[in-house]
């Protein structure tokens, strides 16, 4: 999390002195040991009390609490842990109380009393300790701390009740604070300060950027990178995307990751395609912005270059090969599939298929037009349209463009040839494509009836 | 509220249509009629539905809110009225649901079970409105609007239970929205955009600004005005200060207002006068800003300009003419101010006393010496000091301050000889003294025991 | 020019003090008496000879013409003209140097010596004074100080050879620095700070703008204002326009300029009408920009706003009114109009007629259908066609927009009813239209031949 | 020069369609081949006849001037020197003009006729291709070509005069558009964007940046650079400096560079050492910026950060090594010194001492507190001190630093030990002080009479 010796939290801290002057000896005084030991919790305890009770009013309340965040970042993971269980289980809601206003609106009989005895009830079931997560946001990296926070309660929850109650809290206010009327989309260009910039190279999930040569490629001017940000974490990424304008949807990503391809003027390319996409900040998992960011990206490149007709993804299939490898024996390959491996595979193709799972890239490079590839491909045309968990696709990236309304168009084999691309998606990357007028119907038949939109050619190939 | 004809709403509109083109179609098929008659409601329940169940994806249910925000805006006041009656009890809380919870609750009896209950108790009890308005905020202008439809409905809430709820929603949301950290302090100046000035002229409220040359005075080298913004309302002040700075406590506002007094350089000033505090919008009455501001502005000023020793306001007592009238005879003047009073008030001077409070200008301007001068000082500290409603300060402004941590430092006849002056504070103003050292005992003070913070002069002259 | 209470001067010497620090004491010792009496000038000299000396350094000789820049400010009217004189007198180029120089060029035989001796005498010939000049652009003001040094200077320019040659320099320094290709062009708003909205209240020369109201108005959305900007100079605008943007070409001033007018769609007018176009820094005269800014707007506005079809001006003829007075008795009107006159002028009807030109609003407003109408009319296009002063139009409006490569579409009476609209252009207005793919040739036309582009309608007229 | 690829030039392209609409045809019709053969010329003579004529308008000229731009970019390096060439020969003075001008110039009598003589024969001596140069202007990256138009120019230049005059005609324009008074000093952070970054890497002069990581250490918190930047070409620095904030002057370079080093808080140091100033833009020789550069930003942080005591250089000394060897035999050392080298270099100290300048980093390594330390020295004192060529210092960085009024304050042996550091400085580098209150003094002694400030301990060690 934060480096005490980063400049960051120099800032946050010469922040906190400017809202209101307890100053640094009273700074000091509140330090407790880095193992938060038993011994100093009733200190504690005092004055997460004094910032709950607004003692000294509200701006001293949160200069008190802007030092309890200074005493979190000064403990070891273990005192880290004891102040949110802390937090979790001394600081939740009162159960005395809700029950005794439970049983008041139980026995309410008109609506007046109702609406007033509901209002008192959902009142007291909002635990005290969100006054103080509140307060933390008067710190300018108040947002940034207690995203922060976040991710390193999440790892913690597992079945704990109490914490996880408490990641509630944390997740309720941080969607309130990071609904996506407050961020700014801003498009990310060689000009973009270089702090953000070394966010990007850090946060990109899915084709890693291997120096700032290999980044400067991707902000050419055949590319696109748009990334959302929050007001008050202004260096800070929130989720990102990288575009790629060229003509025809592309089957590859080595294509368009090459720092030596020559570069298209924006307004000749006819397809933009969506390459990567990356959420970048851990404590803001479950709230949800990919939708909103491609959407919106589609919108502006289509008002900005009206060349481009098609907005497509190019996509893993993370869960493609664990999926394949899972099935092991019962997987069922044609007759005609079965021929075909013959000459390779003898007797037994389906355990030649099996096994030649485990090094798919020999195969690819010693025959470029393998028997492997027809078979590949119907297979994953397969996995993503019919193969779910519950009414999902079990592929979680297909999932989610699914449910954003966008349909299968196109899968290609050998277009991810990474050692990652190999060993997750067996090589194989989807065209996701995104057209305006049929999302929310696309949309609508998936969230509604779980009905996949694919091309007749996906369609036709998933059936063998 | 919001005027068709002005441009704020067509970027609203034009914003719409950017983050989703249902189109201008689909906005017109939407259209209701201004008094929203019985027969346009089951429509109106179908497009609210959509929103509430996320119809078409997170992106078209924020459009289709959008259609919904403009629907309302096109409603005459009854319309309206309806509109948000319809909001109240129509989509508030699933009582029953509620209660088979609730019931569920009490029945709880181990620690883990009582989580996940107080959990889904509350998740029940918010009103399923909260989705709708939370995704108006889709809008560059989503934020504005909601605090001006809160500004619509506050007169209207009444006993109105259901209104009431929903007013609390909104209070809820926008507190979260408007939380102190969020907001930019900005200082105005000569060189802020005029479309920012000109609503500092609409919404000063304490000392009206009668012109733009007034308003240039006011911005002029020795004053400061400083203002809250929220980021998706900037130009749109959410509370702003004007401050003087002078040499010595200013006793009167006439000195400050004079557009041809003689500027001083702020570096030789040793004191800053907040001579005029206002909130800006209606709708987030209850979203404290004011105590923010004053810490904050005193603060910024003192590290700026070190010569500044002095922070005090110059502030009226709204409560102190309508507080002595009601009064009336049982009004106890001393014996000594009985005898000054002889000369005008012959025999009664109590009823001359009163009868006076009706023409204090005349008096003030016919002998500034008057002898009502220290009558009405030692009523005015008298009721700072001990006229109460409950444990608070019966005059308003003076609650404010006390309860920042300020102290009363001095009272001032003659100080404010407008109208307003003269019928509200009969020409008194104070000075509240805000000293960084004491604010934070002083609070305490006055909120816990009800102490009030004063100067020995105004004790002294409390006493009589 | 400067008024030393301005914070404006201020600056400057805040900023001077930040360049290099002489320090205040420094200051102080070189004040001059304000009349700049003659025993002060022989200390003037020595500090104006540290200067060009470059004593101390570059960056000392900066700071030391900063001090005699503000030496200058504490003079009265009379010791500006000194210093001025002295300037131009005695920091002249020195003319023994010249002449040697001039007489060893004409000995020179071959090239290469022929062009060392030319950059010899090129150099000689520019006066010592223009490094100081230079310098003053070291203050962050001192652009602007230099361009009110020049209109300061104009006035006493006269006969007097000395002064014009300083001119002359002072001109060619600000011809360079003002470049167009250095200027900004921006767009005016209601959300421009309001220092430069009250410099276009001060500054616009054509129809005065009478209150922030009606500015506010002048920019509305149907209504555009640009201006031309320097960086050193960002809240002092050097020329703005005022366009409005209607349907059909407009016909008189009233209708745009009345506040109460309806408010048209931007992108529903066919038509922008350039209606007032205003210099500002008098110090600027003889540095051409309105040529560029016409063509600019036009520019912007046709790639902004598609539906614009028309691009023309209203334009008052100054020069008419008094260019028809001073033709007097010789003045000749044609038979018919001589008849149209009888039944008001009886047997003299051109007496008649130059009468009326003293009472013309009169006229106008008992018959808006008068006689006059058609005779002054065809004397307009008659004017603006064939009334010269050498080769150029009489009309120094009308010379501006001809050379730019306009035409003469319309004329239009009663177009201007205020006073100063009758005194001058008789009431009259002129539709000068720029036609993008006309305007070079136009251009050519007139500076080449005197050729003068106008409507046939407009021809018509002119021939009576 | 350009990379006609590269996004700038295709900014510049768009610009010039914005200025005015000659269109691409207009352009592709004027296309010359790429080596300028004769049968071109005349086509080119005609454009740049158009443009200085001002044909069709001030407007449209600019525009022909961008095109002309273009087509000199479209031309090989034979082709450029021919287009140079023909500006430089065929648009120069018309000799015959100034002639006749410079013969009635020395037949005047009076001085009115002398002063429009003189300015007649300036105007007349101005090359007409200057109005070009200006022209070029109005282009967004116009100023940007004419500096790199000159950076080509310079190496042709040789003893051709003609192209001596079109380069001193360049200069002249450059030194005006780039006065010290227009230049924006900006600190340089990791914040600022990478587009600018990328520049500081490319033209870092004296010590190599060699990765972004580099680079990042040279922006971190005890770290400072400062950059002039032109309005119209903000992407590029003219000039930057890299500053240690550090404690005690620094005696050598690698401490400072090491990315390992421990940081100090910017408010704990008490010296600033200017350790690297590079020039960025070839063809801005002759602008001086250095000066103006160290003492602003010397102000800069003695005002931001009053802990800084001392503000020192850490300076090469390129010219000394090459000065010892150029001395050869001629070389004296004292009698101690010879002694102090008898046991490495036995009879032939002298000899020795030569030798060893050709591996000085074995002898530094081999044993640091090498004899040769106080002799190197000793000679580096006596070189900086008294070696000059004519009235300047022979080395040419101790020159720029002597006449911006620094002083020698320390040599350090070892301080650069990169093979550069050995093969010019041998190892050398020298603390010149910059004290604010000697900066002027020691800058008059210096230009004045050659006097050199410098530190006791130096002038002791150059007497030997």
């Amino acid at each position: 999390m934060f480096d005490r010796d980063e400049p960051l939290w120099d800032r946050t801290l010469r922040r906190i002195r400017q809202i209101w002057p307890l100053g640094e000896q009273a700074a000091r005084k509140n330090l407790v040991a880095p193992s938060l030991p038993d011994s100093d919790l009733p200190g504690l305890r005092r004055r997460i009390d004094a910032c709950l009770e607004g003692r000294g009013g509200d701006v001293s309340a949160r200069t008190r609490a802007a030092l309890l965040g200074e005493t979190y970042l000064t403990l070891d993971p273990g005192g880290r842990r004891r102040f949110l269980e802390l937090l979790a289980r001394e600081y939740d809601v009162d159960d005395e109380a809700v029950e005794k206003a439970a049983t008041i609106r139980l026995q309410c009989t008109d609506e007046e009393e109702r609406r007033r005895s509901n209002r008192d009830l959902r009142r007291l079931l909002e635990p005290r300790r969100t006054i103080l997560l509140r307060q933390f946001n008067g710190l300018q990296e108040g947002v940034k701390f207690l995203v922060d926070l976040r991710a390193e309660l999440l790892p913690m929850v597992g079945d704990d009740s109490a914490l996880r109650s408490l990641d509630q809290d944390l997740l309720a206010l941080l969607s309130s604070w990071f609904d996506v009327g407050f961020l700014d989309l801003q498009r990310i260009t060689w000009e973009t300060p270089a702090i953000i910039l070394e966010n990007l190279i850090k946060y990109e999930a899915v084709h890693a950027i291997t120096s700032w040569r290999d980044l400067k490629h991707r902000l050419r001017q055949d590319r696109r990178c748009f990334a959302y940000f929050h007001p008050r974490m202004p260096r800070e990424p929130l989720i990102f995307v990288e575009v790629a304008l060229v003509n025809g949807i592309a089957d590859n990503i080595h294509d368009l990751l090459d720092e030596s391809g020559p570069t298209l003027s924006p307004t000749a390319a006819d397809c933009a395609i969506f390459y990567s996409i990356s959420n970048c900040q851990a404590g803001l998992a479950g709230v949800p912005f990919g939708n909103f960011l491609i959407k919106n990206v589609v919108k502006d490149l289509s008002d900005k270059l009206p060349n481009l007709k098609t907005f497509s993804t190019l996509s893993p299939i993370p869960g493609f090969l664990p999926y394949l490898r899972a099935q092991g024996e019962t997987l069922q390959l044609t007759e005609k599939e079965e021929r075909s491996l013959k000459e390779q595979g003898g007797d037994k193709p389906g355990e030649f298929f099996l096994r030649s799972l485990y090094n798919l890239e020999e195969h690819f490079q010693s025959e470029p037009q393998s028997p492997l590839k027809p078979i590949l491909t119907r297979l994953c045309c397969d996995y993503l349209l019919n193969v779910k968990r519950g009414r999902q696709a079990h592929d979680r990236v297909c999932h989610f463009h699914l449910s954003n309304g966008a349909r299968i168009e196109r899968v290609n084999w050998g277009a991810d040839r990474s050692a990652k691309g190999w060993q997750q998606s067996a090589g194989m990357m989807v065209n996701y494509l995104y057209q305006l007028s049929h999302i929310e119907k696309n949309h609508e038949s998936y969230t509604g009836s779980g009905e996949v939109a694919c091309s007749t050619a996906v369609a036709r190939l998933a059936r063998g």
